[in-house]
C-alpha cells in the first residue's frame, strides 16, 4: 500500500493506494466517526462491490445504501435529490458518513450530497475508475451538471479519506481505462516531464493493468494533484493548470451531449488543441506535439475534436466556462513540456487557426 | 447607522443597521468585487424595493434579477434550481455577486445558490423582515427544506456584508413583525437579561416601529448572534443555544405544514415549552415563566402549541431534528433567565408532562 497526504491544514486527509484496499476495514474505521453510514453507488458497481462492503461495515455500523443509475446524464440536481431523500428516509443524522463507491459521477454527487446534507457531513471516496482515482476523488470538487453547463452546481468539500483499490480497475471497460489515462498523461504535460518520459515507456503495460506500474502511475498522479490542491484549494490561481484541455474539452462534452464523449476523451482532444496552440505560439517544438499526440494515441484516445463541431460552437461553449473571468477567455497552455501557464494572452488568429485546422483534420479522418 | 462585525477570520463581515441603507450605494460597492450582480427577491418584495436597487446598481454593474414566488412552501430544491438556471441563462461567471433582497426564505435560498453556484460566489444579504434582520441573515446558514425536514439541505456560507434597512419594516405585515420579535426575545432569554428587562419596557414602542428603539433591538440581537457565531461557526457546540424553542418549533412547523405556522410563531410556542420544562426542572421560577409568557404575548405571539397536535407527534418530529445526536434528543433549556444550556439530561416524565399540559391548555383555549 502506498499512502500520501493532501495537506490542507485541518482539512488534510490521506490517500491510500493498493490492491484489495476495499477489504481493509481499518482504513474505513479510521475515517468514520459516527454510527451511521450511507454508501452511494451506481447500478453498474453495486453488483460487483457493494455486498462485500456492506457486509464488512455492518459489523460495526448501521449501513444504508443508495444505488443510482449509472452515467454522466444522471449527474443532475434530480439525482442529487434522490441521495438527500435516501438519507432523510433512513433518518441519518449529522454524524453520518457518506461513502462514495464508484467513478467520478458517483463521487461528485455523493460528495455534494455530503457537503450539503444538514450543512455538511463526513464522507469517504472509494473511486473505482482510473479517472476518479487519479483526478476527481482528490481535491474536494463536488457537484452536479446543469443543462446549461457542466459542474455549474457544487461545492468545495474535502473527504475524510480516499481509498483507492487498484483491483477495481479489472472490471473497468477499456474505453474508460483510456479515458482515465488522459488525466494521467495530463500530469506529465503540466508539471512532471520525467513522468511523461516514463509514461511513454510503460503505456502498453499500464493499458494491460500491470499492477505495480498502475499503482505507481496513480500515486504519481495523485501526488501531482495533491501538491497543486494544497497550494490552491479553491482554484484562485495555480489550480487552474489542472484544467489543461478541459476548457476545450467541456465545449466538446456539452456540444455533443453529456456522455457521448467521455470526459477523458474530451480532455485528450482538448489537451492536443492546447498543445497545438502552444506550438503555434512558439512554446513547444514539433517533436513535443508529435510525442504528445503519440502518447494519447498509445492510450487509445482521440486526438482530434468532433468533425461535426464548428469553431463558433467551441467559442460559444467556452464563453460560459468557469475559467472565464469578466469576459476574458483564459486558457491553460504549455510554456514548455512539463510547465503549464494560465493565460488570456494568446493571438486570436492562432486560436482560430488551431480550431479550424483540427476540425478540418477531423473531417478528413472521418472521410478517409 | 450602526455597524458591527461578525468575527470569523478571513470570512469576517460587517453588519450595517440604519434607516434607508438600501439606498447607500457605497455599502454595496464595498462588498461587490466583480462586474455582474444577480438580485434574488420574491414577488412581494419586488414591487416595493427592486426597481430602485436595480437602478442604483446599474450605474456600475451588469444587473440581472430573479423573482421567486413568496413563501416558505417555495423554499425547495426546485426553487433553488430556478436561481441556478437564472444565473446560467444570464451567463454569470465566478466573479458575480448574488444579492438576497427579502426575508429569511429568500436569504437562505439565495445564500445556498451563492454557496453552490460554480462552487461558490460572493453574496450580500439585504434582509427586509425583522426575522431575517435579527436572525437568518447573520451567521452563514443557508439552505432549503425537504418534504421530510426543514433546512435539511444546505451549507455554511458567509456573506460579504449584511445591509439592514429598518425602513423596510414599514411594509411588513404585523403578523410577521411579531414572528421576528420571537427571535429578539429569544436573545434576551438565552444570553442577555438586561436586554430582556429592556424589552419588557419598550415592547409597545417596538411593535409601533419606533425607529431608534427598533434599531437598538436589531443591533443588540445581531450582536448576540454574532458573538455566538464567532465562537462556533459550524454549530459544533455553543451555537446550538440559538435554537431555544426551535426543536419544539420545527416539530410544530413540520407537523402543521410549512407556512401555516410562521417560523417565529413556532419558536415562540416552542420557547415557552422550553421555559416551562426548565421550570419543571427547578431552573426557573414561576415568575420567570410568567414574565416570558407575558413578553411573547406583548408581541402578539402564540405561547401554546397547536391544540391538534399530540405529544407523540412532537416526539416523532423531533427525532429527525438536526440536533439529535446518535439517538439522544438534545434540547436547549435555561439554567436561569439569560443563560441557556444544551442538554440531553432532562427527566422524560417532565418532558412528557410539559407537552401534555401545554396541549391540554391549548385545547381549553380553543374551546373557551
Amino acid at each position: 500500500m502506498q499512502t500520501l497526504t493532501v495537506d490542507l491544514g485541518d482539512r488534510s486527509y490521506p490517500i491510500y493506494i493498493g490492491q484489495g484496499l476495499r477489504h481493509q476495514k481499518a482504513l474505513f474505521d479510521e475515517a468514520i466517526s459516527g454510527k451511521q453510514v450511507m454508501i452511494v453507488t451506481n447500478d453498474t458497481i453495486a453488483p460487483l462491490y457493494l455486498a462485500s462492503m456492506v457486509s464488512m461495515l455492518s459489523e460495526d455500523y448501521h449501513v444504508d445504501t443508495c444505488i443510482l443509475p449509472d452515467g454522466e446524464v444522471y449527474k443532475t440536481l434530480d439525482t442529487y435529490g434522490i441521495i438527500m431523500s435516501a438519507l432523510l428516509e433512513a433518518k441519518h443524522n449529522r454524524t453520518t458518513t457518506v461513502i462514495a463507491l464508484g467513478g467520478g459521477v458517483v463521487g461528485d454527487m455523493a460528495g455534494f450530497a455530503a457537503a450539503t446534507y444538514q450543512r455538511g457531513v463526513p464522507f469517504i471516496q472509494v473511486p473505482t475508475t482510473l479517472l476518479s482515482q487519479v483526478d476527481s476523488s482528490v481535491g474536494g470538487k463536488t457537484g452536479v451538471n446543469h443543462p446549461l453547463g457542466k459542474n455549474m452546481i457544487g461545492a468545495f468539500y474535502q473527504p475524510q479519506a480516499v481509498i483507492i483499490d487498484t483491483e477495481t480497475l479489472s472490471t473497468l471497460p477499456q474505453r474508460e481505462l483510456s479515458a482515465g489515462m488522459a488525466e494521467v498523461i495530463k500530469y506529465g504535460l503540466i508539471c512532471d516531464t520525467p513522468f511523461f518520459d516514463w509514461l511513454e515507456q510503460v503505456m502498453p503495460q499500464l493499458m494491460a493493468l500491470d499492477n505495480d506500474k498502475i499503482s505507481d502511475a496513480i500515486y504519481r498522479s495523485c501526488l501531482a494533484k495533491a501538491n497543486v490542491v494544497a497550494q490552491d484549494e479553491r482554484e484562485g490561481g495555480l489550480r487552474a493548470i489542472l484544467n489543461l484541455g478541459h476548457t476545450f474539452g467541456h465545449a466538446i462534452e456539452t456540444e455533443m451531449g453529456y456522455g457521448n464523449w467521455l470526459h477523458g476523451e474530451a480532455v485528450a482532444a482538448g489537451s492536443v488543441l492546447a498543445v497545438d496552440l502552444s506550438w503555434r505560439m512558439g512554446s513547444l517544438t514539433e517533436q513535443d506535439v508529435s510525442r504528445s499526440v503519440a502518447l494519447f494515441q498509445a492510450a487509445n484516445l482521440p486526438t482530434l475534436p468532433p468533425s461535426t463541431m464548428t469553431p463558433d460552437q467551441f467559442i460559444e461553449r467556452m464563453a460560459l466556462d468557469k475559467k472565464v473571468l469578466d469576459g476574458n477567455l483564459r486558457l491553460v497552455l504549455l510554456a514548455e513540456l512539463g510547465t503549464a501557464v494560465v493565460t488570456s494572452d494568446f493571438p486570436i488568429d492562432a486560436f482560430n487557426a488551431c480550431l479550424e485546422d483540427a476540425i478540418e483534420a477531423s473531417k478528413q479522418a472521418v472521410n478517409a
